[in-house]
């Protein structure tokens, strides 16, 4: 089965399924604004993730990478790491990430309490240890409160600080884009450029792999399905998980949701801009090079679906007592 | 006239201010809430305080060293620049900075538009130029507008882009702390420690420098004044500035306001603690030693100054064009 006709059965699929009333059955559906099930834990996951103290540094914390107010990445190619290390792959956006299938572009967490302690303990990252993050939040008298009163013990454990993270994390969902009203039926939401964009998206099979109401994060697909993707970057993708050479260059399908917040493009960053990244996938994934007119209706498409950005107060977080081990950030990686 | 009678004097002159009604005349006088003079400039310039593209890697925003989830600083020794370059001062917080006689512990700017400026350009700090910051925000529409708005024009400049940060910064003040209720007569709004805390800084001279609104900020002063301050950083303070050796290690007098958040304290950072900044303070400036009870009464009072923090909603921050020069935090500093 060629891509192509993959593109087509996943609509017919779409299609068939045979929704009532004024919502459009598409491969892409709407995205459901969040349910807090325990505010309290999201509150304190939300302290968490704006948190330095979780970084050996005490500079980095979840939002430096992931920042919500950039679409929740950091528009880089690669992230900064502790000591200004160069960061192996571009950061994914934090949105709509629990609608993901697994976390990392390898896909090597399971679920976003998994993902939140990778960055924290890599040495490229975060440079912490689970133990030593474990002791600064736990010198804090106000966390520990807020630990006592979400999980009812003031013990505070790794397991404990990233479910936090993880339960705010699932609440930066972007529900609204013009997008989702047209899905939704408002046929005024989107530009007749706008809906033509989609349906080249559609029928030239981008929705094979962008799919579901992330568009995207549902697989895992090879990057260079027609012919190989070009790039310096040495990230092999999934077979780093699960030792299979068939998953060589394997990486987890990104999210087109917020594509306009979330440049540049690609795990290795390279693509500066949407028409660039259009262009590439159109060759290296479709084997087809879209005209000009029909990229620029995709891009505009993409655009589309930027939604409503999770806003709350910047988060004010509890300082440190005498006995919080201080952060040194330029003492050699050794010592602390 | 030695320290401690120029404090007695400092408190008679506000005792004999006469103020009327339940407000206490006091050395320190209460912050009163920010007056926003022009709210789209206010967000304008709230927008760039967090935004990382005005510096040369794309990562380092005002915020970063200036952060308003930990008091307006990054609570370090010193601050982390441009490729992990290790800042050679504390970073003073810029809550109340509105109230200082001048900016940067040297005093060598004059205000905060004329402050903002500086860490952009340091080759230090955020190691950009002002030039390649205002291309970089004149390539993105929505900021293009914002500038229309709120200056009559699209063209954005250097002075226009501080003048906005200035604005904002200009709101971050922190009144209602428990201190101002007590100032503005509420007796219950202390404990009797605290209060004592308070009367021992009085009496003790504490209040010759921290005095007014931001309990200091109003005057520069020998760090050492009573025996040598001793320390590896090299700042030599006010002296940078006015060519006289009069100003050798004179620094402006840190704000008390929030101290509590804005740990480590000192141009250096050296000290950790309250209690440790409280017992050098009393040795190198006023020449006596603080019993451990007077200086835990001196803490409890110092933490009576947090006030309300600020709280606005996270800034969204407008995307880059196809147009907007990318950053390269990893390139050689000579070229971009």
């Amino acid at each position: 089965m060629t891509i192509r006709t993959m593109g087509f059965c996943v609509v017919a699929f779409w299609l068939s399924t045979g929704w009532v009333g004024a919502q459009r059955a598409e491969p892409i559906q709407p995205i459901s604004p969040a349910t807090i099930d325990d505010p309290r834990m999201m509150e304190l996951g939300k302290k968490l993730y704006f948190d330095p103290r979780l970084s050996r540094s005490g500079f980095i914390s979840c939002n430096s990478c992931h920042n919500l107010s950039m679409g929740g990445s950091d528009n880089l190619k690669t992230s900064i790491g502790h000591n200004w290390q160069k960061g192996p792959i571009n950061a994914p956006t934090v949105l709509n990430s629990s609608m993901s299938v697994a976390q990392f572009w390898d896909g090597r967490a399971r679920d976003l309490r998994e993902q939140a302690g990778g960055p924290i303990a890599n040495p490229g990252e975060m440079a912490f240890t689970h133990e030593l993050a474990v002791e600064v939040i736990a010198s804090i008298p106000q966390y520990v409160q807020e630990f006592e009163t979400v999980f009812g013990t003031p013990t505070v454990d790794i397991d404990k600080i990233t479910s936090a993270i993880a339960a705010f994390e699932e609440t930066l969902v972007t529900p609204n884009s013009r997008f989702d009203k047209w899905l939704s039926g408002d046929s005024a939401a989107l530009t007749p450029t706008e809906v033509q964009g989609y349906e080249v998206f559609k029928t030239s099979g981008c929705v094979v792999c962008h799919n579901g109401p992330a568009a995207g994060g549902t697989s895992f697909r090879k990057m260079g399905v027609v012919e190989p993707y070009r790039t310096d970057n040495p990230a092999e993708g999934r077979v780093a998980v699960t030792g299979r050479d068939a998953d060589r260059f394997n990486f987890k399908v990104p999210t087109m949701r917020n594509v306009e917040l979330t440049y540049p493009y690609f795990h290795d960053g390279a693509a500066d801009t949407l028409a660039q990244a259009v262009d590439v996938m159109g060759r290296v994934q479709l084997g087809r090079r879209f005209s000009e007119d029909d990229n620029a209706k995709i891009v505009a498409f993409l655009k589309t679906l930027t939604g409503d950005q999770p806003t709350f107060p910047l988060p004010l977080l509890p300082p440190s007592s005498d006995k919080t081990p201080r952060p040194n950030p330029f003492a050699p990686t050794s010592t602390r």
